[in-house]
């Protein structure tokens, strides 16, 4: 699978770890976690530069990515060298904005070892760290040199985090894709799955489709890929990122704004329901948690990136398998939405 | 004079401060440091969003990439405004990298207030922040959307700061302008040359056509602009980037880098004794400091970006007028004729 985008295209690897190592071109390094260290480490090569963070997404931060560089600042590395972001969305997001800003661009590989990130942030080249007054506010657009897409890696995911993972599957299959949704409703993904790297391989399709035609989110046609993630980020930043995974909140924020879009005639009656129904078939949460309130929620809305000065933003559903962005919405309006819902 | 770039084009405008702001569309905030607002700060509208930085090198630093993203996530900015970069080569650097990465990018306007970030630093999209381990080793390519060159704020200049600027001028004769070499040798540059806006197109004119050629430095030719950096670098770094501004360490490289191409035969012989009369004559200083051993300077040299594998890279004139990018050269016969020399 080769992903295109407008300073050329990279592969996606679907295989061991190993065969991928073995293949890389040129010096490399590592950054991974603590977690990720402790159940892969083995697969590294005896000598190899590696940085392990601590675990967790306290680790997008400002202080996170100077570590990197001065790591990277200490080290032979040459521009001609590859870092080899090995772990999560917060790895994959945090080593990419290294690897984009380090001597102003130097290559990087994306070796995913969750299955959120595999489906979804390991491609597309948005990269970056979170900020004080907001996730990833600080980033760029970065793609990875190549990808591999692992199996092994997940069979050592806590299922939480798998489950977690699921999330954006579904998504994929709600904006884009009958037939994945066809097959999810068959049976809820587990890492028992047969056709688990199928279902894989089909997301990450939708999200080819959409990052080549749309590279740059300046169209309106990536940010399509963002159904329930403007309630997903808002819920995530009223916690503080803690206690919901990313995957969680986008199931709540899916069925939310479903319902969203159902109050405002666009998205077809009943699909929050079906939404809903497959969300507790899979293990996801559907409710927004009862300590954030509606106003909470309006104020972390209003510092995402994806607000413009004319309001809100949303993709909602029109129907299941195909959605449309609509941008400066009334927050007045969507406040009274979100009250009747609660 | 337009710029044009991979992803468009931008203009420099020739006109006082205040006509250019007024040209301003949508909502912006400015970026500025502590003797730049003092002079200059009564030209900007009362009410506009103002971070005021301490003047220096030390400000490209990490800790004020992280003060300045923070200050914009806390503004109203939306991803349609525009950040004004009003400063030297340190603001214009920091800030440009600040909006490349605020948000995955917003607009900049660099607003140039020293002769060498209006001659060399304001266009061509480079831009970025110092680490320990070298300088600009964290960056991007984020070309502003549009520059303002104004006389005005050259007058408050210190007389140091103006000749320090005019290094790169003679620069950009040396390497490809002999018609801007026979202007420049007739007299010195000065605050009151009548023709210097003259020379500081002439200047801009070059490096248009080489940034236009080669943006992201692939091919060779934008290297060429380093005529002068490699020593230049490495002896501001040996300084800890104290003692002497960036013009006069590019100043003694051009000398000693044309001392070491013809030591090469690269370089007609007698032209660094040009060099140097023209700097003597100018008032930039021609010779390493002598708290700067050899060894000292090569180990600077070692952390470059300009360095691959294969070895250093040097930008030598072949003659006045014109230059060849060599790269891969042996650091221990660079070491020896550096010797020599001193």
């Amino acid at each position: 699978m080769i992903i295109k985008h407008s300073r050329g295209e990279y592969p996606i690897w679907f295989e061991p770890y190993s065969d991928f190592q073995a293949g890389l071109q040129g010096p490399f390094v590592v950054i991974t976690d603590e977690n990720v260290h402790s159940a892969h480490g083995h697969l590294l090569p005896s000598g190899i530069p590696t940085l392990i963070l601590p675990p967790g997404e306290a680790t997008k931060s400002i202080e996170c990515y100077s570590r990197c560089l001065d790591w990277l600042g200490e080290l032979p590395l040459t521009r001609n060298g590859t870092v080899v972001a090995l772990g999560g969305g917060v790895i994959g997001d945090l080593v990419g904005f290294v690897a984009a800003t380090y001597m102003r661009g130097v290559a990087f590989v994306q070796v995913p070892t969750t299955l959120l990130a595999q489906v979804d942030s390991s491609i597309g080249g948005k990269v970056g760290i979170d900020l004080p007054a907001g996730k990833n506010l600080a980033g760029a657009f970065h793609p990875p040199s190549a990808v591999c897409v692992s199996g092994e890696f997940l069979a050592t995911l806590p299922p939480r985090q798998f489950v977690n993972g699921t999330a954006e599957v579904w998504k994929a299959a709600y904006i884009r894709d009958e037939s994945l949704l066809t097959r999810l409703r068959a049976g809820a993904l587990s890492l028992d799955s047969q056709d688990l790297q199928q279902c894989i391989i089909s997301a990450l399709m939708i999200k080819q489709q959409v990052v080549e035609q749309d590279e740059f989110e300046t169209t309106g046609l990536r940010a399509q890929l963002n159904f329930g993630h403007t309630i997903g980020h808002a819920i995530e930043k009223a916690l503080d990122y803690e206690g919901l995974l990313h995957g969680e909140a986008v199931s709540i924020g899916m069925v939310v704004e479903a319902q969203i879009g159902e109050a405002l005639s666009i998205t077809r009656p009943g699909t929050s329901e079906e939404i809903k129904a497959d969300m507790i078939k899979q293990g996801l949460p559907i409710t927004i948690p009862e300590s954030i309130s509606v106003d909470t929620l309006l104020h972390a809305m209003a510092r995402d990136k994806k607000v413009t000065q004319s309001g809100l933003s949303f993709s909602f559903l029109t129907q299941i398998g195909t959605c449309k962005l609509c941008q400066g919405l009334n927050s007045v309006e969507i406040s009274r939405i979100l009250s009747d819902i609660a």
